[in-house]
């Protein structure tokens, strides 16, 4: 940690690697494409999965377990599906020392060997709905990489529904997305816009793919969630059928909703600053650091003491603490590698706190005295809770303004193409093209649809592009 | 579940076999040799998984996450590991459309990747002991599979620590055994066996390997879990070397210890009877199940609400709790079903329940009238804890009279292969064997060297194979 930091308007992509390198969120492995996340990301990693299960849980899902492998004849049933897919998969063809008679693929998404299994256990109405997930490793073979947001291996949950009727697939669908919006927000601080995908941009092999679309801190959009209604196509490709009441043999609807470690790049690049990560309180791996400040060797033992007994009374309250006492060293050292850290909360403790019976509380995300309040010992507790509820409002709260201050409106193609030199951001407007007109502005500027975003009220305008009248409206933005 | 499930007596493999697929605790995958592990089984392995984590964080671990792929050279590294791991690989040839110019192994174990990876982080004294945990799928390409016992693919955990001393490393290794040893008995209700691999049994690139060995159901043993102190061996194939206090440069000392989804076969065969699963309280996805009893349409609604009351009293005092309210079933179907999953207590309620304000608890473990009990209403939770308790204390009791009532000890080989013939079971004998004398008693017997059992009190005897004497005993056993 010698170097400094590079800052985001230096270089934004290099400031994301060190901040994740040195806060030791991962590294990069020997082997091409495959990162190593490192115990401090997969405590991040083991919060964000808590807090998105007990929200599958409570919303009637169970977990269970697929294989890794796919037989090669699988991925090529649904035509979409293995058009998508085909050119990312990563091939096992050896065994046991010997060549297979069938190749093998390593999962890149589960939708045909569930599928495959469901045909096998679904048999009449009364088995429906199948809400089942899965919290797995992917494989997606990539050839530009970058740590969490695109790597070869990645962790996520894949959520894999089976319905009576169309209704039920896309409440569904639509339900996991509000699901995952909700989970950003209220855990990850990260505001996000609710849409459907376009027609170039959906899941392959899906009917209707929703998505949640996050601003991140360069303006470019990331896709932080995925649902789709599945309709019946793989329930025609792996035969996947119940008997309803009428005692009548029909196609189950299915859905299908990931979330990825990806997340974890979002929440970096979403709050992170020129001091390194500022992490969401609710899922902080560690919320409050503690350090003791001692000058002369007498204060030293009653200073450690102290922290440590302020830290479990923090830890009885439900609190994550660390008490950070390295002798090694200095306490200017220890803030800022905290601070790298993101911790949201840092407890000073010296000898006049002592004295006086109080704490020093520092906010990560408010530098200077602002951010410094001091509490008498006795309410450290109550005052740490209200402090780390603080940050998350205020961490959504600027977050937010950000979204919409870089959000734009253009009516020509000409203002659209200035705006995103310029400016940047995502960009709302009227649109009326097709598919083509969709990849030659991708083409020309790099933007893309991100999502047709529900919150539109239904009115009508004109295209910006194809000077048209339509009631549909699309977010553009670069994107990762 | 119209057939009958075979007994223990009658096939025991087709018993095993058909609790699991009927309880739904697994189900075969269409990939020869992965299971699909279905939510009720996954259930019990969150239980497992949550147990296992939560000492692990208690003696100071932490977890990460290493890649799925290693790269062939690296296993080749270590001359023991690959001589034991080279036969049973999965080889990826070929990512996004073309061949790989090194082929990559799809993880068999992660002591390689791991290695090379602490090489990169270790630098000083001050760095250690790393401890870090990873759970994970793994794959070894297996001829002969079997649900949970033997899969190609398998989930796991594998510890990977780094220490500054020998002393350290062999602590470690220790202390990882008695976690597991600790976890079997306290959640999962079945007594091992703690003792040393011999050298044909240790782990490939271990100097030496500690298991807990159980005793099933069938009489043969079952290696639950197994902790390795592997000296230097990994670091120095992958050069993990520290600077120590006097700024030497030290090569560290590993180890390594898993535990997998093995357990769950373990579980099914230590405690399943005839009626099918019987499981242990602490681990149970469901504790308690309700089957609400009516005749009369009018006492329907009543007993039905009672039901649900008393699950709700249940959950709030942190009991896993189902209601089994369909309509389509018999009481007596339910009764069958929920013994065959394994339900550890059955609450029923019928009308007359109602009126005398009571509940009937019926113990899974406990067939006919003396396993059930009468509690009145105000006193369910208090009752069913109590239950589930004892229940557990009987599981593990009678799991260990049944391990100490087949351990025999012998003089001579004849008695040896008699009653391994005749009755089965562990036999605990003096052994002063070489490895070839192993290797013959294998051959010609199938039994092989369980452990070294830690609890031999030292003393000396002579040896039922070789007729020398020795101090060291050893338990052989047919196995899993």
């Amino acid at each position: 940690m010698s170097e400094k930091l590079p800052t985001r308007s230096e270089n934004y992509a290099e400031w994301y690697t060190q901040v994740i390198l040195r806060a030791e969120l991962a590294d990069y492995s020997p082997v091409r494409g495959c990162m190593v996340i490192r115990p401090y990301g997969y405590a991040l990693w083991e919060n964000i999965r808590n807090a998105l299960d007990r929200r599958f849980k409570e919303t009637g899902h169970v977990n269970a377990y697929f294989p890794l492998f796919i037989p090669m004849s699988f991925i090529e049933k649904e035509k979409q599906h293995v058009e998508g897919f085909a050119p990312e998969l990563a091939v096992v063809t050896h065994g046991g020392g010997k060549e297979l008679e069938e190749p093998l693929v390593v999962r890149p998404t589960s939708e045909t060997i569930i599928g495959y299994m469901y045909a096998k256990w679904i048999r009449s109405y009364r088995d429906l709905p199948v809400l089942i997930n899965q919290w797995a490793n992917v494989v997606r073979w990539e050839m530009r990489t970058r740590l969490f947001l695109r790597t070869m291996e990645f962790l996520w949950q894949e959520g894999h529904t089976a319905h009576a009727t169309a209704e039920e697939a896309e409440e569904e669908a639509r339900r996991m997305l509000d699901v995952y919006a909700d989970f950003l927000e209220n855990e990850a601080a990260i505001p996000v816009i609710k849409g459907q995908k376009s027609e170039i941009e959906k899941f392959a092999g899906a009917v209707r793919s929703y998505t949640v679309e996050a601003m991140m801190g360069n303006k470019w959009a990331l896709q932080a969630g995925t649902s789709h209604n599945l309709g019946q196509n793989f329930a025609k490709a792996f035969n996947i059928r119940y008997l309803d009441r009428n005692n009548q043999l029909q196609y189950v609807w299915t859905t299908s909703w990931g979330m990825s470690t990806r997340v974890v790049g979002a929440i970096v690049m979403v709050h992170g600053d020129d001091q390194g990560l500022r992490l969401p309180p609710r899922l902080a791996p560690i919320q409050v650091v503690i350090v003791p400040i001692w000058r002369q060797d007498v204060d030293k033992t009653r200073v450690v003491e102290t922290a440590h007994r302020v830290a479990a009374t923090l830890q009885e309250g439900g609190i994550r603490v660390h008490v950070d006492d390295r002798e090694e060293h200095t306490p200017g050292f220890k803030f800022n590698e905290w601070e790298l850290r993101g911790v949201p909360v840092r407890i000073e403790i010296g000898p006049r706190d002592l004295e006086a019976d109080q704490v020093v509380l520092a906010r990560r995300d408010m530098p200077g005295k602002e951010g410094r309040r001091t509490v008498p010992m006795a309410e450290v507790l109550s005052g740490v809770q209200v402090l780390l509820a603080e940050v998350h409002q205020s961490l959504f709260a600027q977050a937010k303004r950000f979204l919409e201050e870089n959000t734009h409106e253009v009516s020509t193609y000409e203002e659209f193409k200035e705006v995103l030199a310029t400016r940047g951001g995502f960009i709302r407007v009227f649109w009326a093209g097709s598919d083509e007109d969709e990849i030659r502005i991708k083409e020309e500027t790099k933007a893309t649809i991100r999502c047709y975003p529900f919150d539109h009220d239904g009115s009508e305008g004109t295209c910006f592009y194809t000077g048209k009248r339509t009631t549909r409206v699309a977010i553009f933005a670069r994107a990762y």
